[in-house]
């Protein structure tokens, strides 16, 4: 992002939103904002030269962009930085309808749907803004990872024939004529790619949800970024990789944005240590009730609601000092079929961070005939057809995870839902812009 | 990827396919691939501490995967690189169907769609598998180049609300009853990133056209590499940071890949020279009819096709020596409603590449009026009214361009057909597997 002090002495042409425009009367003021950073443009009006200036700023309104030439000068008088730029010439590129439909700096004055309805004037409030210049040095971060230890890019289709994974909460598309689903996940294609031969795969792209629900942490569509890899020994594998995975994209962030986010989100950006702390379903639920008095409903015995994953980061911190927690046993109904089991105990894990699952992940049943019978066991038949087909010609075991990136950055910057988090939410009653 | 050398004299751990059985008289070979890097393992039949894996092996069929454990020892009478494996320890992690439904060796002897039918396995090709690889090192190093040039990534919806950009060959989704549309390309939500005041912009992710027709260059879904940047003069601007990602991609690709996309796939990578060869659309007619006497069809003048792509980078093989040629000045009637006009003409160009269009480009109109009226003009109505909101609280001056990357890895490998370069290809006929 630009650096004012760098340029100072120097003339320079910067093109930015005039954010604040004051017109006294011997002097002009402009804020202009280049991404969040500001400088000060001063324009003496008693000076003949800025004549034809004078008439620009003269019609100039807030937010409107413009292009500047001038020389940045150190003042210690300006409270901005410092310094000022004093142009030589102001070029008007676009200019703002006086009144905006909300405010920029007050994104409290308007309500959640009056802001996304206007998503493109909040996003110009500092906090928003910000959000995606963190993410993306989150996510770069992350695939950076993946890079160094020698994964593959896939992009696997969105569109598909068969509302696979679970039949409901998928969205159907008229295919000329015919029907076709939105990818809910691109779990098959991921292990279709173990089966082709690829050890480690990732995907960053995204996911469709029916779901009918308004919750802060759903959306019918986001960001996932999803991998998955050949030649693990258990699961353990898959929790050690997606440590060293978030180990890699924390300390991206804190030290790029650390400082900024303690100071306009209030949230500290701690590097987990590794390993994380893991503990059994089984053995949390008695954690909780005995901390805590939770006991959790017969309807959720072995698996987790919010009340519970919000209880066992309290947990988690109260017992490790650690703001992650592996949860690890659950019941095998309350998992997917192509997660592998032993001794009936499904070889997977949810990942909880700041009272959020942000992760399941799990070791796949990669053994045709074991597959079968589990996906015979949930009911799923001809549609799942050709996944099992993937397992018939030799495939290697494998594991791996999805993380919403929408909902990592909602947790990294402590904000109350997704639709802060979300370039353009998606949920059952907002398609637009 | 893997590389045995390193390994020579030490135990190893191995997981892979085995590609090759082999059970001879006195001795059994397995030739193991890992990502295809082979490496033959040898069992000596008479040692007797061999018998539990002699057994193994007996019951071994071709592709399946197998964990093996033993030392890697030079042998220079080993064809397969000079070496080979000496396990004191195989196991069969899975087993494959003896009868495979494609051969894997010689692509060509199943047809394109039972190819694509079984997939998984074809992609076990090494020709096949390379594909993926090549690809991710050229998207890794075009993002890196953003990266560097400080762009923010972005995750715009797919779910649109309405059809915006063409109206035809929008496919729609039945949104909770409601009509939803899949997005054509992120264009409009880019823009709006700018008008949020983020200067620069990118996303790498699927769009859909429900264009019924069969060629090898189109797909109803495929990956999009797009960007889109503020504070141009010019669009000049915008092929100028073309031209730098592109030499950024194919010089990473090129290190990383060069030889062996010229053994494997017969194609040099060229590392083009900047600035690419330019061209106005006008001048171009006048050189394929002098050259080639190929003139353009009426119901084309203005803009280009197939045969004019062809004809395009052969003239700027002869005359310029380039593979890439940027054509400009199209007719206003062929160009989107948001391409800038300069006196009548759209600012912005086609990049031609190895005969085939990649790129369109432009600077964009960012003045609310002029983008009305050349809206109107195209008889655009009540759909856009959201995105030219986008332009009424200032935005700045832009341009951007998309690459789809199916297509640029298609010409990279000298592939005939978006069949082949597509992890899963989709078209008006195929939603499986």
């Amino acid at each position: 992002m630009i650096d004012y002090r760098k340029m100072i002495n120097k003339e320079v042409t910067l093109q930015g939103f005039a954010e604040k425009v004051r017109n006294l009367q011997w002097v002009q003021f402009i804020v202009l904002r280049i991404e969040c950073k500001r400088i000060q443009i001063t324009i003496e009006k008693s000076d003949e030269k800025n004549k034809e200036m004078v008439e620009v700023v003269n019609n100039l309104t807030n937010e409107s962009t413009i292009k500047v030439t001038g020389v940045i000068k150190e003042n210690e008088k300006v409270k901005m930085g410092g310094m000022e730029l004093i142009p030589s010439k102001i070029e008007v590129t676009s200019k703002s309808a006086p009144e905006l439909p909300i405010s920029i700096t007050d994104k409290m004055a308007a309500n959640i749907d009056t802001r996304m309805d206007n998503r493109f004037i909040d996003l110009r409030n500092d906090d928003n803004f910000y959000i995606f210049k963190i993410q993306t040095e989150f996510v770069r971060a992350m695939r950076q990872y993946l890079y160094d230890n020698d994964f593959t890019e896939i992009h696997t289709p969105k569109l598909i024939g068969a509302a696979s994974e679970s039949g409901s909460e998928v969205f159907e598309v008229d295919y000329f004529g015919n029907k076709a689903y939105l990818a809910q996940s691109p779990q098959f294609y991921k292990q279709m790619a173990i089966a082709s031969g690829y050890e480690k795969v990732f995907e960053v792209a995204p996911c469709f949800r029916a779901e009918n629900s308004n919750t802060n942490r759903h959306a019918t569509e986001f960001t996932s970024f999803d991998l998955e890899f050949a030649n693990i020994n258990s699961y353990e594998d898959v929790m050690k990789l997606e440590e060293e995975l978030l180990v890699a994209g924390l300390t991206a962030v804190k030290e790029k944005y650390g400082d900024l986010i303690k100071e306009k989100y209030g949230k500290e950006v701690i590097i987990p240590k590794a390993p994380f702390p893991r503990i059994k379903l089984q053995d949390l639920y008695k954690e909780l009730e005995k901390r805590y008095g939770y006991k959790i409903p017969d309807h959720d015995i072995g698996d987790m609601n919010a009340e519970t994953e919000k209880l066992t980061s309290q947990f988690a911190m109260e017992e490790y000092g650690h703001e992650f927690i592996f949860v690890t046993d659950f019941n095998k109904t309350k998992r997917a079929f192509y997660h592998m089991r032993k001794n009936d105990v499904p070889q997977g894990y949810d990942l909880i961070w700041r009272g959020t699952e942000i992760t399941t992940g799990a070791q796949r049943e990669h053994r045709y005939d074991v597959l079968e019978s589990q996906a015979k066991e949930k009911g799923l038949g001809k549609d799942i057809e050709f996944y099992k087909n993937f397992f018939k010609y030799g495939c290697p075991p494998h594991g791996g995870f999805a993380l919403g990136i929408d909902r990592l950055t909602m947790l990294l910057l402590g904000l109350p839902s997704l639709k802060e988090t979300m370039f353009l939410f998606r949920g059952p009653n907002r398609l637009h812009p």
